[in-house]
């Protein structure tokens, strides 16, 4: 991609800037020619040239991070931090703004783990990889909670509320203390981290006086490099009910007898119920199946069900700890669905000693399920489309047959899946496109902005966005008359009065790009 | 008590104020005689002088919450809100600063629950046994978690930071989504709340964009008028472990057996380890035992502890849920036990359809642990002094040995206890004085100022803090010479340019009052 300035900066002032990133950093590490804006673009995403990078500068320390702030307050150049950029169908590594300058902390990969604690204090160039190859190698009795697609940061994942599959799959609730760099290139340490070499900083996770962990998350104010996070201790057993439900409409009851087992903690984790093309997406492409046009009709549904055995849903619950614990839990939990249906529940265990098996569930990283870019042929994408809804199954199945519809409407294959947090439903929708099919890539923009707009008028609100649609979503948040909005952006214009940090990351515009607003 | 105004207040914009608050809340609902600022002083406090309001206002509603901010910007007049201002040992309804006016939500008790989901949306007012009432009349099967003594706020003591003894005993973790005056009277709503009739808004505990929520804890940052609460299921069974230590230093030891039970979440709540001052100060006089001077004699203790049939440490663990669940649970506790002491631990079990057993364990609010207030005789006090700990038999060991030593250094009897959170230890110490004898009153300051000394040597910091060491505190947690603070202060600045919101709550201080800084 050609070079892009953010509006009202000169080119000569970009280029002292990158000249004085090249003297903290070294000249290795700052990346200005086409190619390397290529490298940061939005691959899964379906309009790249809207979110061009100008450069890139990756540090190593925090220190380094201090200064490249303070270089671009000088210069006024907007930044857009990243810690390794692999935000699958939410933006990988490009700005929302163009022009914004990347800053690129893959290289910072410190680990600092306290054994006896199961805490881990990490920077936020750490892999998924990376801290699960560390935990293996040094033997610790810890495991690591990965995400669906593994290639990414553990800091990085959290601090846009990714999520896992263990007990300890709300990532963003981990999180325990952290190190920031504010806009204007200050250093704070947050919770007990705020005194000075305090043993605490990554076990409580609150300190004195108001919280800041969570304000660093999905924000605009500060640059995290460090953050503490709690490990799951390794269990002595997994145990597994798994169940495939025949019907669509099987969704609504399953929530119903899920949703209160959630809430008593009988299940830790939450459990995802998702549909057919989840295993078809990954393991094959849409060609093997059927070349029409329009979403895949029932026929096809039902080939790709009797291939991998599969229901309309698939239910996975997870049971870690103790033999005699999670077995009864396991026990009960049937007992409880016996009364319910006469779906098979398939139980299995894992004792530690077996091999682990490859996925999330057993702490273990993967990357194939980004297979599932490919289903359409040509260059794969994908924009994640997730809103948090009560956990009701009746406000579930509406849910479904309403979004259900808009797949059909648009001739998208339905992609969803429905999450039990604790209190909430996510429904996660994976909208596979082929960004090479002009018209489909169209279609997908008019179809997510349907979605949001059904969603909305229930009220039910996305909890991530792509970096496309972060405005429109914003949008959404509207209570006295965005009240949101002026109090975030209020901060926003204190911390950082230059509007050098992730314009419009999550809505938030500091006043200098007010009119860049979508 | 006196009047006493701000520095800075004339009494002619003191007395229009009060008129301006009269016309919003009614002539009844605001309070400004001798009598009434006694009504509001920390009757638990040992300088109660240092800490007058000069007048109350209680409003009924938000509106009336937001009027009564506008008029005090109107005037530069500092408020001081309180829930139901019974934070006993932390400085009760007073605040900070003298001539601030308490802003007294008591009669804000609106409550609205979620049956379905087990969420509450709770007004200020609301308090533990307003709760609990309305939960039992209304056979709704969720169980509140009262603190040790449950005679104030449910939002109050979660936005302090209080805790519990079920597993929902962290309090603030449990809040989900807020509406909060800020300090200009604007209105907004947090997580999912800031979509307008959002159905999730006290289910999703983050919203888009940064999380807000713990921001409005222990801050003054604004007033919260509404909070989402999680309520625990009512569960099928208890199940009870009780075993009494028999030395202090089976502290080490004991903790270090329970902390890696609480990591994996075999143990699903906080069990707190206390001595057998906690039984002893709340059903009788300390003159029922010892005339001396100094701390109570081994003679003495050994005495407390025969006629109550206690350890030197007494353990309580519940087991929460299903009978076949919370025995196995109960089960390898036990045998984890058995491998390290021959101590007895004594099981019990409660099932759904007992009488309830009046403890907080139970879910049931009680008072009359506020009785050890009257130990020493006279008018009794307490402040409290809790820690944040590793989770270590030796770190704990030695902070129980240094502050033991403390105590009897300046003649106190030592009452404290460690409690086991998820990932850290809050030890947790009530220093009980009486107020009439200024001996002891002078000691007690000394005492508790060695402590806050000795405890941030190890890098331990406080969690929360009564109104008079709040600045002593804060002046602990220091790192990059006081990040935090600044930080903290910046935001107070912009959001409170005038300083009307609880000056020097937290140690932060807006600008105009930067000198009454502690």
């Amino acid at each position: 991609m050609q070079l892009v300035l953010p509006s009202g900066l000169s080119a000569a002032a970009f280029d002292r800037a990158l000249q004085q990133f090249r003297s903290i950093v070294g000249e290795d590490w700052v990346f200005a020619t086409d190619h390397d804006r290529d490298s940061y673009l939005d691959h899964f995403g379906f309009d790249q040239a809207a979110h061009v990078g100008s450069a890139a500068v990756a540090p190593q320390t925090t220190e380094e991070v201090q200064a490249i702030v303070r270089i671009a307050n000088e210069h006024k150049i907007p930044l857009w931090p990243i810690s390794r950029g692999k935000n699958f169908g939410y933006g990988s590594a490009a700005p929302v703004m163009s022009g914004s300058i990347v800053l690129d902390m893959s290289r910072m990969k410190k680990i600092k783990m306290d054994i006896e604690n199961g805490t881990v204090l990490l920077e936020p160039g750490v892999g998924f990889y990376d801290l699960f190859d560390y935990v293996e190698e040094n033997d610790i009795p810890y495991w690591i909670s990965p995400p669906g697609n593994a290639w990414g940061s553990v800091v990085g994942n959290a601090l846009d509320r990714g999520v896992g599959y263990t007990p300890y799959g709300d990532h963003a609730a981990r999180l325990c203390g952290m190190e920031v760099v504010l806009p204007d290139g200050d250093l704070v340490r947050t919770g007990m981290g705020a005194m000075t070499d305090s043993p605490s900083w990554n076990m409580h996770p609150y300190g004195f006086g108001p919280g800041w962990d969570q304000m660093f998350i999905q924000s605009n104010f500060g640059i995290v490099t460090k953050a503490g996070m709690w490990l799951m201790p390794k269990p002595e057993t997994i145990v597994s009910l798994d169940m495939e439900l025949d019907r669509a409409d099987d969704l609504g009851w399953a929530i119903d007898t899920l949703a209160p087992m959630r809430r008593s903690g009988l299940l830790q984790q939450s459990p995802s119920i998702g549909n057919w093309l989840r295993a078809a997406a990954v393991l094959t492409n849409r060609t093997d199946w059927y070349d029409g046009l329009g979403a895949l009709p029932d026929s096809v549904i039902d080939a790709i069900r009797a291939q991998f055995g599969l229901g309309w849903w698939s239910v996975n619950l997870r049971f870690y700890g103790y033999e005699e614990v999670t077995t009864a839990m396991a026990e009960k939990v049937k007992s409880i669905f016996a009364s319910r249906t006469s779906y098979e529940m398939k139980q299995g265990i894992w004792r530690d000693g077996d091999p682990r098996e490859l996925q999330p569930f057993a702490g273990v990283p993967i990357t194939f399920p980004l297979q599932n870019a490919s289903w359409h042929g040509g260059r794969g994408a994908h924009v994640g489309f997730s809103p948090a809804l009560p956990q009701s199954g009746d406000a579930a199945l509406a849910q479904f047959r309403r979004t259900f519809d808009r797949y059909n409407e648009f001739g998208m294959d339905y992609h969803g899946s429905f999450a039990l947090a604790e209190r909430h439903i996510t429904n996660v929708n994976q909208v596979l496109f082929n960004k090479d099919d002009p018209d489909m890539v169209d279609r997908v923009d008019r179809f997510f902005r349907s979605l949001v707009n059904d969603a909305s008028e229930q009220g039910y609100g996305e909890y991530r966005a792509h970096i496309e649609y972060m405005d429109l979503i914003a949008d959404t948040y509207d209570f006295n008359n965005h009240a949101l909005r002026r109090l975030n952006e209020r901060i926003k214009d204190t911390l950082d009065p230059n509007g050098v940090l992730s314009p419009g990351k999550s809505g938030i515009w500091p006043a200098n790009y007010q009119n860049e607003r979508g």
